[in-house]
């Protein structure tokens, strides 16, 4: 029996995208029959408070919420953390200020995997709040183009709402390929609800969502130091 | 913004089938935004003793676990519980003897969905534990006829190896079309496994797993008394 360490899920932010990470857990950790999986504690919290609302200044910090769904996974065993929301991200300080946190960051992993295609300028699929903390722009060594961020939270909005139909998925497909027009030879879905409408674009897509799971995956089966 | 019960899903048998449910209380919860879905926390615990085995007396009971999850669960604020394993409901008293645990039973839930259907005989796709515990056997109404343990058993762990590819979905629907040959009118999916290969049959279907999560966001609404 593999041992693996107890994988801990900040989640919730959305629900549909916690949903799609734990599936991407489990069919990724390449298990052929239960025993062989790892544990994996889910913290579904769509009470989070708002990220652009906080990162706008008009609503409150979802930090201490956050800090406090890592304490309770930590609490109840999870050895690595993972949190299926990029926005979310900029409050990981106070996440990794919690006694046993191994939150691994997925801008970081995102990144990594976008550098692999050695882009010369990647685009950027975000919500406001991620733009705004410069959670890409302060660690991509390459220049970011990013996409509309009005439309990109409305097409988000709708995945929230439980809409990935066709127009949904169409319009997420254009605001791609026009990244593509404007010199991105990369994309990445930096927004977990993305991938829910997007599967594939006229250049490498990099799923930041596939790349956590892949990444959280390695460090619970202790591939990679904490 | 609506107010929901916390939902406790105590689960990972099989770890596939746990994601399938969480998608469903995601999708099923009819929300337009994050803060009107319920909280969600799900414990994908696939070191949970081998059901068939305990019943066999081959080795030890999923109880003591499958308790010890309820109350870290309840612990952490979940009022309302669910277990995606019809087998595991063998051992659902040792869990409803958890202080605070409110268990909504699966099996209970399918048969009141198979028994809207008016049913003369209930096909019964389910592996040796279920039938053997009489999980259904003891509470339905109707005569039960069995699909073919052994080749059920074979499915479930295709897909607890990640195999829900054609070949495993035809040999599903092919064990529904003989429970029909041999006059079954309504079919129960009595594992949880079986949906992922299987949505439809010459009669009415009814998911076991579907209805689990129905029931499930009704009694967390509190449309249900608990």
């Amino acid at each position: 029996m593999r041992s693996w360490r107890t994988i801990g899920v900040i989640g919730g932010m959305g629900p549909a995208a916690t949903a799609d990470f734990l599936a991407r857990l489990v069919d990724g950790a390449g298990a052929t029959r239960d025993a062989d999986h790892p544990r994996i504690l889910v913290d579904c919290n769509p009470q989070v408070p708002d990220r652009n609302a906080a990162f706008a200044g008009t609503g409150p910090s979802p930090g201490p919420v956050l800090a406090a769904m890592a304490q309770g996974l930590i609490d109840r065993g999870a050895q690595v953390l993972a949190m299926p929301c990029n926005a979310a991200h900029a409050w990981a300080a106070e996440i990794r200020a919690v006694p046993g946190a191994h939150l691994i960051d997925i801008v970081d992993v995102a990144i990594a995997a976008a550098l692999r295609h050695a882009p010369a300028q990647i685009g950027l699929i975000a919500v406001g709040a991620t733009l705004d903390a410069r959670l890409y722009h302060d660690r991509a060594p390459v220049p970011l183009i990013e996409a509309d961020r009005r439309r990109v939270q409305a097409l988000v909005d709708r995945v929230k709402a439980g809409d990935t139909g066709p127009l949904a998925r169409d319009a997420m497909a254009g605001i791609a390929a026009e990244l593509v027009e404007a010199g991105a030879d990369v994309i990445i879905a930096a927004c977990t609800e993305v991938p829910l409408l997007l599967s594939a674009a006229p250049v490498p897509l990099v799923d930041a969502t596939a790349a956590l799971a892949q990444a959280t995956l390695a460090a619970a089966r202790g591939d990679l130091a904490l």
